[in-house]
């Protein structure tokens, strides 16, 4: 691409360095910011650079948030002898979207990928596994997405804890409610059915 | 979508303004922002905030441009009696990349477009009249878009500038090189046939 503006090109450049935005759409973005209210853009760029600078991650489960102690870790109504891995915030937003879950978190903050350069060092196991040494913890719930990297993840964080005779459980595989059988791929459908439930179960929600 | 922290729901809420960009994407970015480091942030949002401030249009063709004459208007090279009429910066870079076109150009900022509440008297179409009027232009090369609003567009403005006598051209419309008879539209296929060309002229490029 060839631009007429420096000015142009430099913002283009720094918008496509963006996950998932490819050049084009870069321009077509920044042409956007051209065609609204300057102050919209001052707007975006200050929420940009105060959220990278003043953001905290809670001390206790590692999840994005404004200050020390996060809503859920200071929450007294919540169970902190229960704690669900997750990989980052989404996760975390997914499950309390559910209204489902009265245990707290404790988020990695990503997965062991070494494609991506991402070992248990880079991740916040080992103050997970400080947190259970501590007698802390009754209950670990597994809740990383079902991938080789999350795999590879969950059966490292096992190996870490396993002698410390605490109990670990992962999130149900299954039929998404609401899907046919017949769509469904063999692995799920092979493990719903070995991991099957009582029927009372099914009733509850 | 609930947050657990403010600074990232503004963070989301501002890139989630931005067109063909939801929620879930914006915060996908915005949790992108927050892995590399903050000066890169910084440089995103200072290269946006120059841009809306330091910008200009040439005073020409209207074109986005550093400064006050763009290069292709301040250019010896090109032919100024020609002028291409076409929606934004976007469609000069595509025509400026074949090479093949060697008069100026003139950005009229968008298409009329009554649904957008865009008229013709946000466009630059006065500017391109009196540059007509001035009698500095030999012919009107029209390239807008084959849409309702780049036909509506393009007949704005001829109706402006019929009484002046000048020569005014739309860009082919045609089967793509390289593309198959069959899977194209009737409409092309129709235009293609009735603006058939003579066949030394499909040897040149």
């Amino acid at each position: 691409m060839n631009f007429s503006s420096k000015l142009l090109e430099n913002a283009v450049n720094e918008v496509s360095q963006l996950p998932g935005i490819g050049r084009r759409t870069a321009l077509r973005l920044v042409l956007h910011l051209l065609k609204r209210p300057k102050e919209q853009t001052h707007h975006l760029a200050s929420a940009l650079n105060v959220l990278v600078e003043d953001i905290k991650k809670c001390k206790k489960c590692h999840n994005i948030s404004d200050v020390e102690l996060c809503e859920i870790c200071s929450s007294h109504h919540r169970n902190e002898g229960i704690v669900c891995v997750v990989e980052d915030i989404r996760d975390v937003m997914a499950i309390e979207s559910t209204a489902q879950y009265k245990g707290v978190y404790h988020v990695l903050g990503g997965k062991i990928s070494p494609i991506e350069g991402v070992g248990p060092q880079n991740l916040t196991i080992e103050s997970l596994v400080k947190k259970v040494k501590r007698g802390d913890v009754e209950e670990i719930i597994f809740a990383l997405s079902s991938t080789m990297e999350g795999d590879t993840t969950n059966f490292y964080i096992y190996k870490q804890l396993e002698s410390l005779k605490i109990k670990m459980s992962t999130i149900a595989r299954g039929i998404s409610v609401g899907d046919e059988l017949e769509y469904a791929d063999e692995v799920t459908l092979g493990r719903s059915i070995i991991n099957r439930v009582p029927f009372v179960n099914s009733l509850q929600s």
